[in-house]
């Protein structure tokens, strides 16, 4: 199993290794005229260090920059393995068409195609289905290009060169490529490769995270992501790449767009943004709550190993800004770690007597290097994994030399080291020092907070990063439930009656209320009594409190004749039902969206009024086996119902499972369900829970 | 009404006029000793630009720093308006005494006071006793002292001089003064005054928001705060000043204190914090997020004008930027305008025809300052408030120019005008320049967002910011719950029978459940029938349903004798009651929680399983009236309950209204009250609410 993975894995590796390490680049419209794209890179190419091969090509010049100039790619008499195609569209799809026996590479930075419309998105078709026969690569079109700082190689019209170090960024925003750049030379922060995937019609980010995730340079791989197009794969890969090495998303679009028109109370409450938070948790990804956290995580992974555990001890010399850090740990999976009483009375003996050897340890507003440097070594004999130093430049502070002996103490330890220092001028020569030595900076203390307790959520995931469960078809249900839906198709029908769904539960193994159908009379044989609900069961009223299609509480014969009675007045030509009157322990929801990355999805929450009112749905991203349903559960914001609380006992939390695991087969099974759901399913402590409203929309 | 508070407040800016602009300023503990206090001070006055008198006094010497030097404040033979004491407490203590007759004002910066133990403790209360019988001011004393960049004074031991401007700020640290005036310089931030408050003996912020809320060069006021001890106070003044100015707040010291042991409900829920949050929106403040959000707050608000409507329009070199704003308006009471479709034309005009005229409006990657110089014009004419524009530094972008035209426009227009550019050394020269020229700069969208929201909600609540309601307590009303209090206490109770509570109710207009008391057999003469609900009425069985005190749904004469000698084995010795089943439509939870800085506190929410599970109540900070009161509910969490959803007929919110303004005149009235809830309060909508269970311990 795992092994066919690490095979896609190493096939992808060797796929793009000559990609991203050519050994010979041509530049297809290279050109002198200045602030053309074309003269952008072929000066990247030719000015910035890269020692491998480099062929200019443009048909209107025999010399470029001092050197030949080729007519076509074809012509060059030596091999090429990789171009860089920066002509109108039209000219590029006719240089790859052309070439494509003897270059295997392409970086297409030209735009014009599928982003344009209709005749783009021709010429993009064109260009896949090339790629596909003749086996080629292609960045792009419509992107920036690549940098692999390694080999001095920047295959791009952004200018400038990164520092080579371990970090490999994907964006399908070039704008962020050369910010991010810009930013990471004030935070020395040292790059693998940075990749703008433009279009996106061949190489993604799902093919990069297998590359960069077998790549042994990467201990980092950064993603912006506008949109992911397959959610199922990318989850896949993802969270296999994950157990190895952080993936750090900055996803852009939380804001949903205007939804279609939804029947069922499940897919109008489900946010797509929320769905995408619950597939990045399940990948195992490091989700940046902004560009700001984006950053902040880059710098802190890339400069720090692993966090070991979640104590963290805080070294500050002056008490706000100490007071203001314990703040940022509310809420948060690391902690100020206990300091313990040996431990203290070390740091009593040097420190002054008022300072505070409580975490935060507030060394005073007079506090200067020894008085840090010893901290420091105190706090390495302790077991907290992290350690965090705060600076004020306070009159008397010897900044720079306090930076000097953190610099010094990080180097001899193996607990993570971060900084926050706040302050302008003050401070500055000492941070340049600090991230020279590798030492993350974090200027506030929230954010350093913030970006250490995801990466330590990271790898805590990891170890639950298993292969994701597989799951098969049962094909003689899905033929079932295909022929009831198929028979109310016929009817006209574009939703299940009552009867129908209640047969589709109990094929999932999902318990339903018991039930008649109503004619003219009264039926026969029931195996219930009072009270008892009516209602409609149609297409036509799928809301039906809204507009007083259901009616609780019939106690006797005489109220059910009334009851049927205006029923059918108010619907005339409606199916009709009855129920037994259930009593409520626990109302809950359960339904399946789908979302145009991550297909079906199955969504559960509180029922009744509560549904609407916290709008806190939890969301289960298939495929998932029931045990893994089950922690989710108890994770999730029903949790609770699994707890005894107050005395009471718990609700079964592995029956909840099977019903979600259920739901979640239906989802994958039957595809001509486009919504579907359970509202409400009643649950008890003491009973078997029971689905009383079943919708499906066909 | 208003008058009152206009004189206190023209009485205390009267008062520390002098204090805060001296003629002459004395420094008791000069010295040439580098590093010390004394000497840091000496050379502040002596060499930053202060233009009065300087006097040093120091009886160890005779001359320092080329000048005399006293040998104390007395020996001075002209006037002195300020003198700042640094030596230590004892001494320190002696000095202000002899030279109370001749000095008024001090700075007293000795540490060795109320902060240091009991000891300490006694000193400031002797210097306190000085301070009222001589009409001193006093800051500090165990401070930094203050700032005062328009004189060029400073009267602290920070080093260095900030830029003269509009910026009040008041601290509880002194580290964090430090630490802004290093920050202000690079943002180019500049203040009327630095104030390090220290032990808050005497001049604390409620005195200081005062002052500066009189100060016309103060356009807004920053607090740090720790903790805040006469809250009902610092919210009359605070929101009597933040209707003329922003007042901008960074709280620390979130994380709530280890709790007494609570036994009401109401007590174990509420977070001070959660508190501290309402009062800070009673009193108009700006709450700022953390350090970060309140050095941008300080920024745009004291570079822009209020913000004039919801409304912003945001202009970007890039698309991935302008989505990542987008997304930072989620939520946001703040929004992105409406292009209108004439704005639309005006910008096709110019710009290339892949460029975007939505909002946020995208001037591609090869942008120029042209571009964004012309776009700024037509947004001009529009209805917006605030124009945000992005800047990404790409190959081709002329920084530092599309920095000019924005400062150009910016000279031109009433709008509110933000810039986040993203980059490193690429984008700092222009940096520099917008600074230099008060267009604030903040360098990521979502804190721009952020930042820009807060400072518009003051500015809508600004308006609603009238005088805080008076309320006067009903002493017959008040001796009455007196009387039942102080016999329960004489029966060695420590909390009341639901007939005293009831009664108590009775006086407020609170309904309450019918019950009878239970003595060995049933009572005669009820007023309500089966189906009825027994439970025992005890100071010492507080949580009924935990220890199984409370029987619900006794059906008949039987049941109720089963359950009454269940109740009587298991209680042996206690109080038992019956009441009648309530049917329930909507729990709810109403308390009261003593604030240690606001007081008896009105807590209410959800109640139920759900008031533990959402830990969403609200808080109530008195005094307010009941049309107050109402607004407050609607606004809430439970404000759902007062619309009509889902064809459901409304709850009536003016009866929810009069309930919590009668539970807040409890709370200021009967002073033994130590806590009290009502759980559950059963409300409907279509008859009476009632209170089932009412705990009140004495």
């Amino acid at each position: 199993m795992f092994n066919i993975f690490k095979n896609k894995a190493k096939e992808e590796k060797n796929k793009l290794e000559k990609f991203f390490n050519p050994s010979s680049v041509a530049v297809v419209g290279a050109t002198a005229n200045l602030g053309k794209v074309g003269n952008t890179i072929a000066k990247n190419l030719l000015e910035l260090g890269y020692s491998g091969k480099v062929f200019l090509v443009n048909p209107k010049h025999d010399e470029l920059f001092d050197r030949k100039c080729y007519k076509s790619l074809e012509e060059i008499e030596e091999a090429v393995d990789l171009a860089i195609v920066a002509i109108p569209a039209d000219f590029a799809l006719e240089a790859v068409k052309k070439s494509s026996e003897k270059v295997k590479n392409f970086v297409i930075v030209s735009a014009g195609f599928s982003e344009t419309g209709m005749e783009g998105k021709r010429k993009e078709d064109e260009l896949r289905a090339i790629a596909e026969e003749k086996n080629l690569n292609i960045l792009g079109p419509n992107c920036l290009g690549f940098i692999n700082p390694k080999i001095k190689l920047n295959a791009s019209f952004a200018g400038g060169m990164s520092e080579a170090g371990n970090v490999a960024f994907v964006s399908q925003s070039g704008a962020l490529v050369v910010a991010l750049m810009d930013v990471a030379k004030k935070e020395n922060i040292k790059f693998s490769n940075l990749v703008s995937v433009g279009n996106e019609m061949q190489m993604n980010e799902i093919a990069l995270i297998e590359y960069f995730g077998e790549d042994e340079n990467v201990d980092v791989i950064g993603l912006y992501l506008e949109g992911i197009k397959e959610g199922e794969k990318f989850v896949e890969v993802a969270r296999r790449v994950s157990a190895k090495k952080p993936i750090v998303v900055l996803k852009a679009g939380k804001t949903d767009r205007a939804q279609k028109a939804i029947s069922s109370h499940t897919g109008a409450l489900a946010g797509s943004d929320a769905i995408m938070n619950e597939a990045f948790s399940k990948a195992g990804v490091v989700r940046a709550e902004n560009l700001e956290n984006f950053f902040d995580l880059i710098e802190v992974i890339s400069k720090s190993s692993a966090v070991k555990n979640e104590n963290v001890i805080v070294v500050t010399n002056a008490g706000g800004p100490g007071v203001l850090t314990t703040d940022a740990f509310e809420n948060k999976k690391i902690k100020l770690a206990e300091i313990e009483n040996k431990t203290k009375e070390k740091l009593r003996e040097f420190l002054p007597s008022e300072s505070s050897v409580e975490n935060p340890i507030d060394l005073l507003g007079d506090a200067d290097e020894v008085r840090y440097s010893k901290t420091l070594e105190v706090c390495n004999d302790t077991e907290a994994g992290s350690i965090l130093c705060l600076l004020t430049p306070q009159d008397q502070t010897p900044v720079e030399k306090i930076a000097d002996e953190i610099i010094k103490f990080k180097r001899n330890t193996d607990k993570n080291v971060l900084v926050a220092f706040i302050g302008g001028e003050k401070i500055e020569k000492a941070l340049k020092k600090l991230q020279e030595s590798g030492i993350p900076n974090v200027p506030f203390p929230d954010r350093a907070v913030l970006a250490l307790e995801k990466y330590y959520k990271w790898g805590k995931a990891r170890e639950s990063l298993f292969a994701v469960s597989e799951t098969k078809k049962n094909q003689a249900r899905v033929k079932k439930v295909e022929e009831i839906i198929f028979k109310a198709k016929n009817d006209g029908r574009t939703a299940l009656f009552f009867s129908e769904a209640a047969e589709i539960m109990g094929l999932y193994g999902v318990n339903t209320v018991d039930f008649a159908n109503v004619k003219d009379g009264m039926p026969g044989g029931l195996n219930f009594g009072f009270p008892m609900v009516a209602k409609v069961d149609s297409d036509k009223t799928l809301h039906k409190t809204d507009k007083e299609g259901l009616i609780l509480g019939i106690k006797n014969e005489q109220e059910l004749d009334e009851a049927l009675g205006r029923l059918r007045k108010n619907f005339p030509n409606e199916n009709l039902i009855i129920q037994p009157m259930q009593d409520i322990k626990m109302e809950l929801i359960v339904g399946i969206k789908h979302d145009a990355s991550f297909g079906p999805v199955v969504v559960y929450g509180l029922g009744g009024i509560y549904t609407e009112i916290f709008k806190q749905v939890n969301f289960l991203i298939s495929p998932m086996n029931a045990e893994e349903i089950q922690k989710h559960l108890l994770a999730s914001n029903i949790g609770f119902l699994f707890q005894s609380t107050r005395g009471q006992k718990p609700m079964d939390v592995s029956e909840m499972a099977e019903i979600l695991h259920s739901v979640m087969e239906l989802a994958r099974e039957a595809e001509s369900v486009l919504e579907f759901d359970i509202n409400p399913l009643l649950v008890y402590n003491n009973k078997k829970a029971v689905a009383v409203d079943v919708k499906i929309i066909i």
